[in-house]
């Protein structure tokens, strides 16, 4: 079986127990996580063969995060190993009217140091047939964004797939380069969109509106300044508070345009690795079925992500097609 | 004071702290359960002398369940102790549009393997004034069902009453038996039928709605065909989504149909013995009360265990009073 | 840094882990509260300078007491350390309409039998600008009353400005004085008056209902009484269940009335010490803001309180005003 | 079956997880102890009817206690519920050089309260074998001393067997009596004297060497001043450091002496109860064995309790037996 | 890479946290194991390349089953998943003079219900050099020992290395055949010998003692009766008590006696799985070293495998040979 | 009360609960650390105003971290923060033959790239007696370095006592200054030396062994090289494995050579800040005690901070001075 390309940092996360803040306990729970690697591990639990590449650190900690991508049987085999430490984030989850924070230890660790002559690409891309990379990657470093780019070229020479989750992260980019150029160039190499009208906006230097003929109109014009791009999918959040979003997906695929139903999570676990889960639902659902069904695998993997702790999505592929099919009540499965 | 008895499996059940999945964490929690043995502690902690009769293990785990029964102050001196292992069940907690799971080990378990030489039930039920059974304990095995119908024989001659929750689980009844042959012959000996339409539709091969016209209609059939039935009470659950139910009961006495008012569950603890819960209030209803606030005490004991975890109701009668008062803004007891 | 100076009762708060109840458990966890003590920790996390005043036990729990409020940087300097054990309190959480439960364990606490002498008022306060006090304080035994009474006389005499929240709970006031009488005095050298219109009618012996129109009246009436009293600050709860909640706030403050919007709390955490941190919202606005924003701040530090676990406001200033900003709809801080 | 009976205070046992101070960690958990009920639960487990009888608070901690006598089986129908909190005590665990300490809340608890008005003894004893009491129980109070002589009176009048252990405790009596005028009375009503020279020279201010030849004759002149007392058992612990031990017993019959082996506890896990596991092993061994299996059974329990944390000795009468048959190499159970 | 074939039932190891009894408290943990998995990890941990086959539940609890394995990067790809639900086995560790206890639920389990055709043979052998069989399999049913039988004759015939653990345990061994005869037939298809005289002497029907010589005459006898087997790998373990062991090895390789040093286990963590660390270091030595270095490298492995809680054998290569050279002071690793 | 001030690296450390490895389980908790940290806490422990100086974090880590200081009562006055992390360190708890092994995440923290205009050391040192430093600060970096070498300056100049311990950490010290001439530098700068034949070793290029002659050969030669010192204090640790140490201290101050006897740590708990706890009890025995008496309470501070996990010697004085009066047997305090 052909394999999924996800490439990007592995972080380990620490949190609290049982939502607290750190200040109120010190018995807290890590896992790991990272916008790609969240997507690589959803895509694998709804059945891909996916092969996550990164760089981590050569200790019992880096050990303990490769024996975790293991766990949800990635192939690790591209993964190089290096002196410098793992990313931390530490994570309060919020309630009600407050919000979740984060506190990031990332900037010098061992990902953010990777290099083009880490990564053996011919090798690491020897099977592959689809490749997805988000912003949070080239906006950590020179020679991340350089590893990515190098990456992107043979993935599309090879002629991959290749999807493109442009999050843009003013907190990050702080090696020199320019967000904007540095992104578009990586999206010329790119064939599925999975961003709003906020990321089509940033790249066009527009203003559309979130009206769905001002993203149908925004999709056109992306896929005029980048003509790779043939499919665009959005998904649009309303938050009522930190514990109750309602969501739903839209897409344009170049001729004609669809929305889902929003879904209502009124009770949410954990939001953090929603939106990946929504690209890994996009990924498998172009991989699998059609646009349309792609677009609603999309949103309803995001939804349920919302009913788990921790970044992973642990939903497999029943799970969600379970939700297509409206079983939203949440009647026991003995 | 006279006794209830409950006769049913004793099931240990382990569950992840927190509400996780066990592929997320190892830190599990256990407790113990079974339908039967949810009513019982349910009546013991509403004031009942409630008896269990059942097949435990002889090993430690054995000791920890007949301790887990002592604590809750039920008589466990007509429990056999076997070479077989207690049966499990594994339990992931669902949350909004995700269901809960369940996988049981049950199969070969001491309980499931109890034949009627193992009761002696002369012994058992000289104190008895109400015997409950459900439909769980014939569908494990032949001699689960042999030794349940040799106890509802000598139930009904001594003149107990005898609360029948003939709840039907296709995914058991692997022993060659059929369903609803036996589930029949069981209800001859039953005078009070907690179970709703569905169960009904099974026993009388009917196609009643849901309506409260078709259940008079369906309740007034069973009695028909089951003389000794004199009294049906159902609830009829909504759900919104895994988190979110409401719950309403509603009843036939032969001569009246009454219903209760919906009682709004917003944010669901845990929903597994909620079923077990209300048949206990039922039975402690009907032995304290009148049918009406038999019915409303078995709403309210229903839908307060939603707000425990664990397969126990842990609410004692003034709890449910309280909330049969109106009582339900849930203000601070000091 | 002029100081706030809160006084009372140290307790500590002991609860099952996972908001489940004490015979469902034996892991437990241990905070600190007490109603002035919640006041004086908000009051500190919003950028305060405070000292609490109390006396507790001479040993390792009350060690750990006061780590707990050098931890939020309280002054300690002024607690007295004596042979008499700390008071607990045991506290089981409640789910929709289940009502959460305390046990007190608290009559012959350390606090509870502090008498005058114990403590140097001169010192305590020789660097204060603001005293708050409740009604639980004189509540507890004549000797805390008695000693209360002396830190009122000398605030006062120092210009002080003095919150009172006169809290009046029944099942304290054992030791045979009468609450109205002696929350009265205690009143007369009080300047905020934070309570509601119930508190206002136990002092008056008037029965003034919930409406604006009775609220203002009732404060007016309460300042003819009480003539130290300048400004009368009161909140709203209208509770769903145990686990929905709306608040607001309202204000007399001799010239105007004002009253803020109703905040939803869907998904409350916790609700013990909502009442303290608003009485440390409307103190912490009264020094820093004007009259109507310290009302709002008072609901808005009232609100986010309700998702921390735990008797303590973590919130700071800025999470606070953050929410006066309008901004609930819990966006993650990254 | 007739029933051992034992009297004293049931005390909320809270200590850290993991042997932590209380300032590490607020992660703590709860068992129930109490020496007298710590004597009467592990005479349950070796397989003796047991009822306690004692004075617990009317709320959910009292019921937590209460269903934990339930869980050992122990009869709790004489149990007196009353408004005075249950006692409390805080442990922290030591480890090498470091001691254990403890903090006690129980000077105004529901037991120290107790009054003879509130036990019926004659309902209480009625089943009643054997009696066992210690000297915590006169230390107390008035109350709890003057109760106690009447259960005593009334257990000699009924020709029951009493056990004393005599332990003298310098921090408790402070009510005003002498407690060796106390004590004395006491043990004039006791059989059976669990204690040794330390306590033999308090009693007939004496000053006995820890030999075997001093104590022999401490054990006669015991009898001479006592008549009632029939035979002595001591036990001599030789401490390496908090986390080793090693322990033997003796004993004085009145005709014979004997001695056991002595036994080497190399990993302590909790040495509270240690005591007590001794005295009912003694108890267990006269009802069961003769005078020299009773010594060398209480030294088998009381070494293996220091393997289990709590307050509780969990062996069985079996895994006692196995230790007096030389199998301490801990050889795996499958 | 060449695999290392491991076969045998993988198990849910369920223990309480903290070393206490199931009856203490209701925080449990889990882990797998399963004598021939524990083999399989630690020879991954060691750096082979390990494929277990087995046969595990189809649900969940088989989902985290096989992910753990996927953790350690086991080759799960010839595990088969049946209805039957995984076995489970619950464990209270010991203490100084208390045992261990064991009890098992798995006499129903999906791999003790494996029958040959469930294995496709050809194919999980494809890629391998050893295979590693212990006396576990052969006894727990007909179906598990003919699937064995079929997995060694194939073994063999592709000239593949295999290792017998031939541990006889009395418990199991319930489906009718000859210990003696199934175990006999089994080692005509190995090679290698790990055990010691007891299970040499219930093969051979001799009775030698454990002294050297009598190890090297009967090594001689089993190769004359097996003469497939080329080596015999033992260890001796000495037992203070539980906490505290000694233990070495020894060999006969039809040419020389070999010995190691006594390692001394003064603070023992978990002792199961201990003897499947010595197997898998033996495997380990005898692929990369020589066999003196292979009996010290399973010496050592066993030793420090005794300071990790669970089943598994954390060590890595370098983490024992470290211990070989002589580094047993636990200097700090920074 | 005169301060003594400490300045360092304040660094998280996060442990599996249990004395697990990370890859065992995702429970894990966290303390604050460091080795100044960990004797400015010890001092504050035993009683001293202790002022730490440290460069934490900006964000809701860095607030924990501070509150943590205040928890012991540290003046955290002079603390600087910034938007660089909070240096991490992972550690994993050997046992027996298994070493302790540590991951740090510090290259880029806080306080690594403090640089001396962030500390005001004129009013930093304002009330300050004593100042401690060791070697991990200038190993981290230049700026790091020339912070403490200007603070030293000052501390000098104000007459301050100077203490060093100039542990030298080979896996440090990259950022290319050679420590030697940066440790010589500081020392001259020192009164107290805190540290054994090795660190004299290297600092004086010679090779003395480690018998008591050669000892004070080398604390000469080393007084005669930094005339400023005056006394040398010494700790020698045997360790028979990761679970069981002896200690003992030794000094030379110039006039007269003392050792202590030697502590045997039979099951130790944590050994991180074991040394530093040594430099901790050397600081306040000279503050309060003789020459003599302070290697004695080091030794003893040292030897029980094996008993406590985490970084931190929660010994109080009278803990201490309680092991120099010879109670080592673990005697309980009630």
């Amino acid at each position: 079986m052909k394999q999924i390309i996800t490439f990007g940092e592995v972080l380990m996360r620490i949190s609290p127990i049982g939502n607290k803040k750190f200040i109120q306990s010190n018995a807290v729970e890590f896992y790991f996580g990272g916008t790609e690697l969240n997507v690589g591990i959803s895509l694998a639990n709804f059945g891909g063969n996916v092969k996550h590449i990164s760089s981590i650190s050569d200790d019992f900690i880096g050990d303990t995060a490769v024996s975790y991508l293991n766990k949800f049987d990635l192939d690790t085999s591209s993964i190089v190993r290096s002196s410098r430490p793992l990313g931390v984030y530490f994570l309060e989850v919020g309630a009600v009217m407050r919000p979740s924070s984060i506190s990031y230890n990332r900037s010098h660790s061992s990902f953010s140091e990777i290099v083009p002559s880490m990564v053996n690409w011919e090798k690491a891309l020897e099977n592959g047939k689809w490749f997805h990379w988000t912003g949070i990657t080239p906006a950590l470093n020179n020679g991340s964004h350089q590893t990515l780019l190098e990456g992107l070229k043979l993935a599309r020479k090879k002629g991959m797939t290749v999807s493109a989750d442009p999050t843009y992260r003013s907190g990050l980019w702080k090696y020199g380069e320019d967000a904007k150029e540095v992104l578009s160039e990586l999206i010329n190499y790119s064939t599925v969109f999975i961003g709003g009208v906020n990321e089509m906006n940033e790249l066009l230097g527009t203003t559309y509106s979130y009206s769905n003929e001002d993203f149908i109109e925004a999709s056109k014009a992306l896929m005029v300044k980048f003509p790779s791009i043939e499919k665009v999918f959005d998904k649009i959040r309303t938050s009522i508070n930190s514990s109750w979003h309602k969501i739903k997906a839209r897409m344009w695929n170049g001729l004609e345009f669809k929305e889902t139903t929003e879904l209502d999570i009124t009770h949410i676990v954990d939001r953090i690795g929603t939106g990946d889960a929504f690209a890994a639902g996009i990924i498998h659902g172009l991989l699998n079925f059609n646009d349309d069904k792609a677009m609603e695998f999309g949103n309803a993997a995001c939804a349920i992500k919302h009913t788990y702790s921790g970044d992973v999505n642990y939903a497999n592929e029943k799970d969600v097609l379970s939700i297509l099919e409206g079983n939203v009540t949440g009647r026991l499965n003995r």
